[in-house]
């Protein structure tokens, strides 16, 4: 297996863009070469991630983007998991390029749907879920992820309050963050004052929705270096599922596919949870990301909410968590957000993250899940 | 790298299907499951191949399907390359278990939108084109492949009648396929007398809009032989891409992703196009046909319509091209053709094909592309 690392990444703002989904999609791209310091030809496959195309009438969009980058001949396909597109992407990237196929490739994530309105994107948002079970009986995922906050309320010492913590916290790191969505400073009684999206969540326990684009040039140790750039290794892989409806689970307080995911690239990358310096985590309501830090095995289950109270997770903290701002503040273009962590990663690990660098970091994971993570995604980052 | 195999295929009827696109992909993956002889459980991932799932309103189909398969906790993904979605899936797949991340996984390719009209359907489609300049400006894939016949028509000797041809003998093989959406047969009469829909291209040119879902149980040589099951040897495997807009390109009537797969496809295979015994070509529309088996490099350019009319293509021929069906007869339920193309071969090569049998095949090629060649995936396969 060929060592593989991240040569270069690049990202629009997240937000509400006016281009088109080929066009930010290009812009990332462009601007990853650029920080890779290679020539499009040098490419020898994209990765695109996207989950609604058909929102911006261009499904098919690879071959769109080979051409735009004037490297039409080069093979390239779309992958769907749907908020966990990008690391589903990133990881068959990743496997091509361990596995000698191609010497480096291009993984860029897009998302364009702000243009359809909040009642589109949330009834096209629904066919993510196990539709059968859940979408058509009306339980979209602020409704799903809501009983997972009731749960953990139920079942764990935890308030309403907590959860408000962890938006405080990501919007506190994204006004650090030039490409963030919401750079907004925002306090406890901001959240908890906040409209109810569904009980207990409020409308700022939410992510936004976003447009957005990002992009990284993935490729071999031996590609890098001969390449001269700045680059960090890719040193763990995993991948898991859960049962597709929220109600096939045994437990609503855990996601089976982060466990699955994250023991698989810790046995890979031959480290614990102990040794991530920071992790980028799928934070689309403040309730993820309180189970993801506990199933990453950050902190022990029921654990989560006093870590975020005690300033664990903040930028200063003993594990600095989503120090982009996350989905809450960063954004959430759902086809590009996994790709957006590594982007961050990349950017915390080469010293290009300003003022929100974490600091003496040297090791960084990402999560990311699809639904309520029926789908799941973690790899872990090293510095050379 | 491992030696990949295909060791057991199932498929659904294509046509106009009444069951969701979760229930039709399940019931394809259970008789692949049921034809390789293994348990649920030995599948270590599945790749899902699947365009408009919105039509439906299923996306991120994976985890339903695994779920259903009850295996939750594998996982999954999608993959979109327009109608060459399920050899871009296949090819992903068959990348995975060469590199030996898995064992043993589920390719599933799906579709499931005729209950939603021809207009809908049309319209949809046309996303799939480089919609900037060609679906905007109401270039749908008629026009546009109608241009590649018309280019055809100027260029060499031929005529409206050769391309009829193809039709009628597609539709041949198909009536000795149960599993066909059209199983009539046609008369080259027929074909001149019906509809134009974009000149020179007839409604017998066409390919009709099929639901339906195909399955593969792809996994390494040595999982075949433990589990006893008939299998075939997966030999080459080739990707490429040509302008995602038909004015790209220097030439109307040859497709360059497909020289570049079938270049890749025979050096990986060590074998060259006069090796193939037969093949399963993608023919949206009778054009395709021609233009792929030049572009394949089983005639010259300019000479597949002599091919056809000698009846070198038949199924008793010299090298018979679709002896399914293809798309023209079999049907084209657009995240499933490529995968039903495999499933084909594993059946001609396994002895399953019945009447419409290759006799003495021991090599298969398949050819699936995305768009008017945007994308496209070349697999060989061999006999034990």
């Amino acid at each position: 297996m060929e060592q593989v690392c991240v040569l270069g990444a690049g990202s629009t703002k997240y937000g509400k863009l006016e281009d088109s989904i080929s066009d930010i999609t290009v812009q990332a791209s462009v601007d990853a070469i650029d920080s890779a310091g290679i020539e499009p030809r040098e490419i020898g496959a994209g990765y695109i991630s996207n989950v609604f195309g058909v929102a911006d009438k261009q499904v098919h969009l690879g071959p769109v983007i080979m051409s735009n980058l004037g490297i039409p001949e080069r093979p390239s396909l779309s992958i769907e998991s749907a908020c966990g597109s990008g690391s589903a992407s990133f990881r068959e990237a990743f496997a091509n390029v361990a596995a000698g196929f191609y010497d480096a490739v291009l993984v860029a994530g897009t998302e364009k749907v702000t243009h359809t309105g909040t009642e589109w994107t949330t009834t096209y948002f629904s066919y993510c879920s196990d539709f059968f079970y859940e979408g058509q009986a009306g339980a979209s995922f602020p409704g799903l992820f809501a009983s997972m906050a009731r749960a953990y309320l139920n079942e764990f010492k935890a308030t309403e309050e907590d959860f408000a913590r962890v938006a405080v916290k990501n919007h506190e790191n994204g006004l650090l963050n030039p490409k963030a969505h919401l750079q907004k400073k925002i306090t406890i009684d901001d959240v908890m004052a906040s409209a109810v999206v569904a009980s207990p969540l409020k409308l700022y326990d939410c992510c936004p929705f976003s447009d957005g684009a990002s992009s990284v040039i993935l490729c071999s140790e031996k590609f890098a270096k001969e390449h001269g750039g700045e680059y960090i290794r890719v040193t763990g892989s995993g991948r898991g599922g859960s049962s597709a409806a929220l109600q096939g689970r045994e437990q609503m307080t855990t996601i089976p596919s982060t466990r699955i995911a994250a023991e698989q690239a810790y046995k890979m990358a031959g480290v614990g949870p102990k040794d991530i310096d920071f992790a980028e985590v799928h934070d689309c309501f403040t309730i993820a990301e309180i189970v993801d830090t506990e199933d990453l095995g950050f902190f022990e289950k029921g654990k989560g909410v006093a870590a975020v109270r005690e300033d664990a997770t903040s930028r200063g903290g003993e594990i600095p968590i989503n120090p982009s701002g996350g989905l809450k503040s960063k954004g959430h273009p759902i086809g590009a957000t996994g790709v957006g962590q590594v982007v961050e990663v990349y950017d915390q690990l080469t010293g290009k993250a300003g003022q929100r660098t974490v600091k003496g970091a040297t090791t960084g994971l990402t999560h990311n899940f699809g639904a309520t993570g029926a789908s799941c995604a973690v790899h872990i980052f090293q510095s050379v």
